[in-house]
């Protein structure tokens, strides 16, 4: 057992959300209120910017039935934001907040980014002799964390994603006359994993199955390899459907189809158009008809079609984070998901150091994308058919999925308002 | 009761598939076997052509576990196309196939032009002498046909709309920071049914809910004011959810965004349809951050998130096709969805002559709409919710829906291959 360490929790959660996010979120408090040495049990709202702000909310009032349809309801019940801390006097004043509220434990829900970010204020509380347990919990549709075998949220991207090719499909296998491009561009900024789940809509040993192709960051995009793997499956059939993750690069690594010139607040470029790059291109060099599905923010929401086994997973996760700090006294850490060594599909938590994922991209391994370039191979299918595996039913009302929100009582501000530059 | 007609009947698929559209199918096999005047019940494959064709295949050797598989499996199990009859030569081809075969029922699943075939083939047939019962099944996710209260896949269309805005609209209010103009394209290029069924994501008593603005072919489409409802929007909150259908038009009836390399009044090149159109906007004349999802045909084959309400009707308007036939000896006509007077929703099923709905175009009743142009009234709410009600439990094997597929065993050619022109 860890020296005992008696004081609040603030949970956090931030980066883009996930359909399960909200799961880890109801793990962490369902542990916490197991633990004496948990007092009060807080939430931050919108991620970092609400430890700066202290705006801070009470878990421990919000009713069981709510924490409860956290489980099934996507986005952010605590609101997220996008806001890197860089300046020292931000780190300050994080620490001065956690003091003024006696916050002993800090569960940081979120992406490498806010790793890194729970990273730097475990090692500054450490560096000032603040008492101070800080534990990550992964969470990303990308799935591109290194240290953990997979991410929270991953599961019930892919379950979404290759359901809908399954559908859409069906529907142009169904269509009796014509050539055409059916394409459906995912999310993966910089990697393919999302593109690459697309590949579970094949039925096993039916390896023609659509998708037919699938172009993923992990790959430099030819646009003649692309006219050329296009005609190929057109040869053999009347439609040829393609999968495009957003972040579709160059032999030099350049974005290829950028929406707009914008960048994000972490100088990501904003992408878009990758989807519509192919699309322009069939119909011009080919003239073939194509047309463009583009899922947008529902790959990370679809709470209507998520993965048994993520859910269970993710509030796995959350209740894990509180295991470590308070039961084995850890800090500085983030949860991972560890795969077991059987046949049939096992997984446990486990610990990595938050600096050891703050800042990495897990990319797909090459051994597991087929010579073509456009497919993968049964590594990744073994790999990913568990995770999104199972369903999980869902309430709805009126025809719409039902989801919970949070009473969020306020909690009374201790310090003087922060001024962000 | 009618006259006895014995002999086969013939079933076929036309246009765009529905997620329910095999329901239908299902109901006609159904009844059918009920009925001993029915002889041998065939399946056309991809609709007309498969006619022309004589490419007929033997439903009764389906098994029952396949044909109760069509009422979760999406696209036209059959097959379809779009392809018009024109040429007097084509429907004498029709006839003679339907004689050398013994055809004398003719259920056509389609939309509007589906139907005008059917109207032809059935005054032809009576023209002729050829004692023929034609009777057509509704089916379109636009909701645009005449004559029925409503049709079968649109329930199942805006269920699936609905549940994406309400998930999506969660995910952008959970983001703590920034305006953003959030929008999804949707179908519908002659009537705004399906753009309109996205207010289902609504909570009652909250008109505020997204989806803030719905932009619908009804009602012309001006650049200035869209610019206008959006910073209306931004003023009280800071996200703006924006459904648009894909046939948005000017006050001269011409599309604004087509998917091609037009450019519009304000010179963007035009990409993407009517979201694009609309992002590029927001982005360049407001300065504010926009992004797109546009569902594609997902909107029409998403057989994981049918409504129960949409299936059972779908499948009960085959069924009424067969009894309206052989029962009470009906050709001509077509199936519709009648809605009981009372304040809870019944439907129960009608006949209008084929040549009524034939080429007509049901658009959303202006007195639905509210003044601002971009919201519905309680009308549409009143009319729309029921049919989006009740969920379906759906089969999935390895993650995702399993779907049935026929096993289309062919009924032997009796005729000379048909040239096409």
């Amino acid at each position: 057992m860890a020296e005992e360490l008696i004081g609040n929790c603030l949970i956090a959660q931030s980066g883009g959300p996930t359909a399960v996010i909200n799961s880890s979120l109801a793990g962490i408090v369902t542990e916490a209120l197991n633990h004496e040495q948990i007092e009060e049990i807080y939430g931050g709202l919108n991620g970092i910017l609400g430890i700066l702000r202290e705006d801070f909310i009470d878990l421990a009032e919000e009713s069981q039935q709510t924490i409860r349809g956290l489980r099934h309801t996507p986005a952010s019940a605590l609101g997220t934001c996008r806001f890197k801390l860089k300046k020292s006097q931000d780190f300050d004043r994080v620490l001065a907040v956690f003091e003024a509220h006696n916050i002993r434990y800090f569960f940081y829900i979120g992406g490498n980014d806010s790793q890194d970010t729970a990273d730097h204020i475990s090692k500054l509380a450490i560096e000032r002799g603040y008492a101070l347990r800080v534990i990550g919990i992964p969470k990303t549709v990308d799935n591109d964390l290194v240290a953990t075998d997979h991410c929270p949220g991953y599961g019930s991207a892919i379950k979404y994603v290759a359901t809908t090719v399954k559908e859409i499909a069906a529907d142009n296998e169904s269509m009796g006359q014509g050539d055409l491009v059916s394409i459906l561009e995912v999310m993966g900024r910089n990697a393919g994993w999302v593109a690459a789940g697309a590949s579970l809509a094949k039925r096993r040993e039916h390896p023609n199955d659509p998708p037919h192709l699938i172009y993923l960051p992990e790959v430099a995009f030819s646009p003649q390899k692309y006219l050329d793997d296009v005609q190929r499956v057109l040869s053999k059939k009347k439609d040829c459907f393609v999968v495009v993750g957003e972040g579709l690069v160059d032999q030099d690594g350049n974005y290829l189809a950028t929406a707009s010139t914008q960048t994000d607040s972490f100088g990501h470029a904003q992408l878009g158009g990758a989807g519509e790059y192919l699309r322009a291109m069939a119909e011009q060099h080919l003239g073939i008809k194509a047309r463009v599905a583009k899922l947008g923010i529902g790959q990370r929401a679809a709470a209507h079609c998520v993965s048994l086994t993520d859910n269970n997973e993710s509030f796995m996760a959350g209740q894990a984070a509180v295991k470590a700090a308070v039961l084995q006294g850890e800090t500085d850490k983030m949860v991972t998901l560890i795969r077991g060594d059987g046949d049939q599909y096992s997984c446990e938590t486990g610990l990595c150091d938050l600096e050891d994922v703050a800042n990495g991209v897990k990319m797909i391994p090459a051994t597991w994308i087929n010579d073509d370039g456009v497919s993968l191979n049964y590594q990744f299918t073994k790999y990913a058919l568990p995770l999104a595996f199972g369903e999980m039913e869902v309430p709805f009302e009126n025809g719409v999925p039902k989801f919970v929100q949070l009473n969020k009582m306020r909690v009374d501000r201790m310090l003087d308002p922060y001024i962000m530059e």
